[in-house]
């Protein structure tokens, strides 16, 4: 089926809120097989929001609305659209319902002005949930089907997952199978990815390839839309190993959900090895985000996050010395960190961070975005300074990265350093 | 002036990746006193960029399109708009010659038919940064005003704001004066927020509220147009006063810069306290949060990340016999964490962190969400015993905010608890 998706708030359109919920409807849409034509961001202001669903349904065969239904003041979707397809207001008694059990549930009541504003919906409004509290209903309009869902992210994406998308596949039985991959690949510019690719002959009328940089990294991703599964599934595996043949060192992970971190803690648990870590500039980002992956306890054991020298000396046996002639931001003072997070854990790898993430801080010598960057693993101590571009936010994103890949690389190849360019 | 965002990319309208660079240009423009009617996401496809073209053109004074405009197979906005606009492609002699300068600069010449997609431009485009290397151009189209910007982030808010908005601000020199201040709540639900702010009268004709719940905070703007600065700055001030006052112990920062860790940083270094911190599930997120804020090494010393039993009794001093008794998520963990913590680092504020943020690892007594956090200020330990709703990363986001709450709270007020529900 084809559709378009409009967002309403001024949050989004005065854009002091990212709208994350119309790429997450648009995804799943996409996977499903559905085609979505465009996202609208409008404000809270019944003309626009008459003018932008009048306009999409004579384009569409369904539009999904999110935003609005809430029962704050800004609020406003239900009185335009009632206007905007003149259909009346009606009081809905199943959420009436709702809203009474809920009462009773928490011994709380609701405003009245609040009551008025969830319960009253459009003539013809399906309720998507009867179960339920939160609002969300499908409206049939001349052929074409309106699915109104709530703006809070979570409460949208169960709706979209449990209620629309079953819908819409029931609605629309012979549409093509799509298949889709993504690869992560980190420490290769877009550009380069793009021409090798291009040279390689990958895409062509039924492989189609995208590039995206999602900081630090560049996603490839393959989309193959065919009538036959068989087919799809076929010409999908081809690209897919051309593509890793092409860039295996490159490549940090498969999958939208795949992660550098969760590829790391495999190599890892497969060695039997259990992670320590040592981090000044990026203050525990490095350990945060190894633990973001679920069950990483497995893998790590823990993060000294040293950011004062007192701490350095203490927490890893950083030599008063070191410190004093090289300062905290040296090969030296990293090759400390290093083994004495690996020596103090018993751990048998360890990664160390030591740099100048900026504003402030830099020197001639070592300006903003230098970095040392420190791995034990097996016989080895190894250091390397880096020199990252960026905001203080981009330098310590980088270093986390580039850590985590340089252990990676290590573990599967050998001691191969990323493809970026250290300093010395 | 009155205008659309039009934002190109197989990318975005797939859902692959989220239009964050729309929201910064809404953003940007609306703070300028610009008004923003609709941001468009569209593919890489010709007709539909033709359609949003000329629908938008005949709607508004100016329309900013990024995306596209780069070498690479999937980039297309030049054709697309040479055949919506019937301007024939030319060839642009400025990028021409930068192309060549950076080529010489480099060392590497670019493929020909990349520098063919670079430099091929519909005719009357005015180059935006002559001396730059990105791309971006402006057209005069109908007496529309239209932008072309590239759809990296990092090149479109440069040239969104070093040469779209002064160019915009020069065309339009009576606009009104647009105040807006944020205040960043943690810890009441919206729909309180809105309900005390309404019974209050805050908000009306001249003074606008926003409600924006970013995870975990909410967030309140307030906007205020007005032909008179001074005015302005009246209604804006009287409003930001009556939120002060009511809400004041839910407000964790005030502005678009400001945030709960900038807040804390600064009570402690008014205190001249240094800050520990020790850290099970959330793995070093704490610390993360705690040094994005530039300058934290004033006030933040090290944070001991123990993932496992063996590093809490390493790092913290945790006894054996609390772990088997108690079990690594519990109170008395948490305290002997948080006093390890502070007496090993010789701080004057420790916080110390030990729950489940699941998947994995609940039970019927601790099931996924529980975490006991404590504190270590002055003469007092304390801890609590909270149990935080949703997934993993959900649970780990509030455990942080949480967590630096309590302290804010404890540094400014005393010992008051935030306004959540621990759970004993």
């Amino acid at each position: 089926m084809i559709g378009e998706i409009i967002a309403i708030g001024d949050e989004l359109i005065s854009g002091r809120v990212v709208n994350t919920t119309s790429s997450f409807v648009a995804s799943r849409l996409f996977s499903a097989g559905h085609t979505v034509r465009r996202i609208t961001v409008i404000g809270d202001e019944p003309e626009i929001i008459k003018d932008a669903l009048l306009d999409a349904i004579k384009r569409n065969q369904f539009v999904i609305i999110s935003g609005g239904l809430g029962p704050t003041s800004d609020d406003i979707t239900n009185e335009s659209v009632s206007m905007a397809l003149g259909l009346p207001l009606e009081k809905n008694h199943q959420i009436e319902k709702q809203i009474r059990e809920m009462e009773e549930h928490l011994g709380e009541t609701t405003p009245d002005q609040f009551r008025r504003k969830l319960t009253m919906l459009p003539q013809g409004a399906r309720v998507l949930n009867p179960e339920g509290h939160a609002a969300g209903y499908e409206l049939l309009y001349h052929d074409v089907h309106l699915f109104f869902l709530p703006g809070v992210p979570e409460q949208l994406r169960e709706h979209l997952v449990k209620r629309v998308l079953p819908r819409l596949n029931d609605l629309d039985k012979d549409r093509p199978y799509v298949l889709q991959k993504v690869f992560k690949l980190f420490g290769l510019p877009e550009i380069e990815i793009n021409t090798r690719l291009e040279e390689m002959g990958v895409s062509n009328s039924r492989v189609k390839l995208g590039y995206y940089p999602v900081f630090p990294e560049v996603h490839v991703s393959i989309t193959v839309i065919e009538d036959s599964q068989e087919e799809a599934k076929r010409l999908l595996d081809y690209a897919s190993s051309a593509i890793r043949n092409e860039f295996e060192h490159f490549i940090v992970a498969e999958d939208e959900q795949g992660s550098l971190a969760a590829t790391l803690g495999e190599l890892l648990k497969l060695k039997g090895y259990m992670l320590a870590a040592a981090e000044s500039c990026t203050g525990g980002l490095l350990g945060g985000t190894l633990t973001s992956v679920a069950g990483s306890s497995e893998w790590f054991d823990r993060s000294m996050v040293t950011y004062s020298n007192r701490a350095k000396m203490e927490l890893l046996g950083v030599s008063k010395a070191t410190l004093a002639a090289h300062g905290a931001v040296s090969s030296q003072t990293a090759l400390e960190m290093v083994t004495g997070a690996r020596a103090r854990s018993g751990c048998q790898a360890a990664i160390a961070i030591t740099g100048i993430a900026g504003p402030g801080g830099g020197t001639p010598e070592k300006p903003v975005g230098t970095v040392y960057i420190s791995i034990s693993v097996d016989d080895n101590n190894l250091v390397h300074r880096f020199l990252f571009p960026g905001d203080r936010n981009e330098v310590r994103r980088l270093t986390v990265e580039t850590a985590l890949d340089w252990l990676r690389r290590y573990l599967k190849y050998g001691s191969l350093l990323p493809g970026y360019k250290p300093v010395h």
